[in-house]
């Protein structure tokens, strides 16, 4: 897991305030998913949520200075839970092609799940689309790494061709998951998304053949 | 062209009204679209409307029962002129793999022009994605039987691999062109699209190799 922390740059969240009590931010952060869980984003404002946690605004305050921020945070944190899913993948065992495929099948499954049972995360994921949340640059950076980083492996291995420059595959496969990874294409596709992302993994692997 | 217009189904949309007078109900249509292009959709009425075309609000209520009526019937025009631009691609000179990286190419550029020149028509697109009007169904429809005819001649001509399904590897190709052609994808790409959108006809095409 020490790999998985190096990697991560500083997350450049805007609106995070306060000396960094770590363990009292993340609990807000925590007790913050649970009421919007309940409520929704759009309907929860600070003051209800310092009411439903317990905490005083003016203690909320010092840590976010805005319901953004809170949002900001907890969609971060999802975003790195799914990242951290999927550089699991690709750092674990399996030829590069069995991983790649079980890339796209994540993506598809977190997709479904943060959809269906984690709907008011959905919700802040299509906010943090919209207005451009650092956390979603974050997250596709992380997958563009995550492509990389099994394309080399494969390369290496000789499962893949080696005369595509590697940043324009990487960056073609990346754009090939956007149906699967972008929330408002997701909630578009539900029906077939497995099938879908099974067969676009198959296309993708027919192209990296040597 | 006879081939193209016999291609289309009926456009099953809803809220047209009144006789078909074919040639006024596309005079409206075309006069109402230059006026949502100097003032927007979302900021026009049907009355506004009107008064700016110069037709009493009941004459406009012969043809279309709404706004939206109005908006959807400019939306499929729109599309119609894209799907007959790619069905001409499609249908035209050149090995299959041409073709297939000129849709991509069309694509992008056509996404740039509706996004650049052409924003209110962007905003009606947008709407009608959030909105699932009937349009957009039957564009995504267009869409696909393109690549399969595209995959189809290719495969005869020996150029495409024949294993894989062809209803798989068109829709795995539908998928793949959703950042250059969903309205909200192509709008946070704009930067590298047509960089972008040659970087993935490239993957395709090695995908589509025998």
């Amino acid at each position: 897991m020490d790999s998985v922390t190096d990697r991560k740059r500083r997350p450049k969240q805007t609106g995070q305030r306060g000396p960094v009590e770590h363990q009292r931010r993340e609990q807000i952060i925590r007790a913050a998913e649970q009421h919007i869980h309940q409520v929704g984003y759009h309907r929860t404002s600070v003051v209800d949520l310092a009411r439903a946690i317990g905490f005083s605004t003016a203690y909320i305050y010092k840590f976010f200075d805005s319901k953004r921020a809170i949002g900001e945070a907890i969609c971060a944190m999802t975003l790195r839970g799914i990242d951290e899913a999927l550089w699991a993948i690709a750092e674990g065992p399996g030829s590069a092609e069995a991983r790649l495929g079980r890339i796209y099948k994540a993506l598809a499954e977190q997709g479904r799940a943060l959809f269906f049972n984690e709907r008011q995360l959905h919700e802040i994921t299509l906010v943090a689309v919209e207005e451009n949340w650092s956390s979603i640059d974050e997250h596709v950076e992380a997958l563009r790494q995550i492509i990389r980083r099994i394309v080399l492996d494969g390369r290496e291995a000789g499962e893949f061709e080696r005369k595509t420059p590697i940043d324009e595959v990487s960056g073609a496969i990346l754009q090939t998951m956007s149906p699967f990874s972008h929330p408002i294409l997701l909630q578009a596709k539900l029906d077939h998304l497995e099938e879908s992302a099974g067969a676009v993994a198959r296309l993708v692997l027919r192209s990296l053949a040597p």
